[in-house]
């Protein structure tokens, strides 16, 4: 039980590192065979091993990481039905790999998304998938260099974190939903709802305002109200919308949560969906099959996107070293009856 | 910094419950003021804490006891939006106390719920809140001996557990929509989706049986066909029901989801909702409201649900000695346009 000998002292990783003149940082990169490390270091630390006869221990080296196999699920809010799909996807990518994922619930708000993200760290887990909430920034919400651990960004781009990222090409959403109105003869068109700060938002209200001044109409500002996304506050902030005056003929909603509610004020206003007023929503969440009428809406495609988060997140906690990435996903389309196809004559 | 003189020693909880002749838990208890200490035993303890000249250090005790302020929300699936409404309600009671939720998503399946309630363990937790998926037992799907923490069942009692409990009377709200659709003069009455095995199907299907024998119709075993509570599944097994010879005049739905997906496969066979089928669901989510036709259904309360289930757990996260109770919240019916109100003439 007292100290082995000198001669017998089991060669460390540090020795190795002193040895080959690097880090033991870098050393370690070299033997979980990292691409970050360039050649003649990674020989150097090769040499070394090879003269020192290290014994380099996957199995001890795993149980180091202490994996507890969770993750943490930032989520912006639940009363969006969208990430009931997104979820769902998520898991499916987490389960096959023995991961589970925790979720918190930001309500939007970043100061309560910092400490929801300060307090999942304090719980051990592996990595992090944020849907930051509107207004992140990286002074506030993400606090970037708090987060020491493999994170990706879903759906809404933080300004200024360089943090991978799956989401979907929100102006080529926005264009779809135009020109398909454009198509039906609507010249009056309104882009409705979505938190006032939201990056989402702000792309896709920007590529309908172009679109529309590509064919010389104009996105009245009257139309642009911001609104949380839920089906109450779509009812409640479309209602000043349909009594105006000179109502839009079209409105494509910020979410398919915020159009069931518009078709809601339009309907008790009596203002037929689809004829006179034409909507377009924005997730395909599951009911929009199911409404009536039955929603057109943009598929950002949840599911699919929030199983390619979870890869990228699994991928980075294998790998944390490899640099961030970013991965826009198209979107598409889905044409029912709230645009008024099937109804034109 | 050798140790202190005998006589200086600081006088500690041991040395007052062997002075008062009780173990230290129950000493323990009575400094905690638990009202399960008997009044004799309480004097006698309270007598050693004088006599002994014993300072109780509430801090420290608080410290001792390591609270990560942080519970665990077992859900049994998100697809189902009455857990937006529950969870926002779980979040509003928690916050101000300076707790913060976990969630975790069953799927609905009980083998993956104790999974999830093990790993939720590992986590440094301070307690759970619990929708139990169908099918869980004392055997399958909640460990109670391995629970070690203070937890709370929501909305669904589970066989053999006897835990802490928050519900709706699940016979009341079922009766409720009977009576209201007898009313309205519908005769031919179906109990419509939920979960095979799931305590609040069972409950409310055995109440709208009674009440239908009462007055002298019967459940006709093919409209109880059970389904996962989503509007995909409500609309997909809806579908053979409507298009039977001789369809039912009115359809309670286990809950709204499923009952939306109800009405778009009445409306696609061409069977107008509220007039020649009166439908009524459970749990009066955000959407019932906006949807078209607006739908009836028996509010569980889903917020206040959440809310006073939250407030349980804190309490026995504060007092985890006293016994599990259990409170049963009276269900309202909430009527709109999908039974027929404003319709009959």
């Amino acid at each position: 039980m007292t100290g082995a000998s000198d001669r017998s002292r089991r060669v460390t990783l540090m020795d190795v590192a002193r040895h080959a003149g690097v880090s033991r940082a870098t050393a370690s990169l070299v033997l979980r065979e990292s691409p970050l490390v360039a050649e003649p270091t990674r020989l150097k630390v090769r040499d070394a091993v090879r003269e020192l006869g290290y014994v380099y221990n996957r199995g001890a080296a795993s149980l180091r990481m202490r994996r507890s196999h969770t993750v943490g699920l930032v989520i912006s809010g639940l009363a969006n039905p969208f990430f009931a799909d997104f979820i769902e996807g998520v898991e499916r990518e987490l389960r096959p790999a023995g991961y589970v994922a925790f979720l918190a619930n930001t309500f939007d708000d970043p100061e309560r998304q910092g400490m929801l993200i300060r307090t999942l760290l304090e719980h051990q887990i592996d990595g992090m998938l944020i849907v930051a909430a509107a207004g992140s920034s990286a002074e506030i919400g993400v606090p970037p260099e708090a987060v020491d651990i493999p994170y990706v960004l879903a759906t809404r781009p933080v300004p200024g974190v360089a943090a991978s990222y799956v989401g979907t090409d929100n102006r080529a959403g926005a264009r779809m939903a135009v020109d398909h109105l454009l198509g039906h003869g609507a010249r009056r068109i309104a882009y409705f709802g979505g938190p006032e700060d939201g990056a989402a938002r702000m792309e896709r209200q920007a590529a309908v305002a172009e679109r529309l001044a590509e064919s010389e109409s104009d996105l009245d500002p009257a139309w642009t109200v911001p609104s949380p996304v839920s089906t109450t506050d779509g009812q409640h902030v479309a209602r000043a919308l349909v009594s105006s005056s000179a109502p839009p003929d079209a409105v494509i909603a910020h979410s398919d949560a915020i159009a069931f509610g518009v078709m809601r004020s339009l309907r008790d206003a009596g203002i037929e969906v689809g004829t006179r007023c034409r909507v377009v929503g924005f997730d395909d969440v599951e009911q929009a099959r199911a409404w009536s009428p039955s929603l057109t809406s943009v598929s950002v495609k949840a599911a699919t996107l929030g199983g390619r988060a979870a890869q990228m997140l699994l991928e980075r906690i294998r790998a944390p070293e490899i640099p961030p990435e970013s991965l826009v996903l198209e979107p598409q389309l889905v044409v029912r009856e709230s645009c008024g196809c099937g109804r034109d004559s």
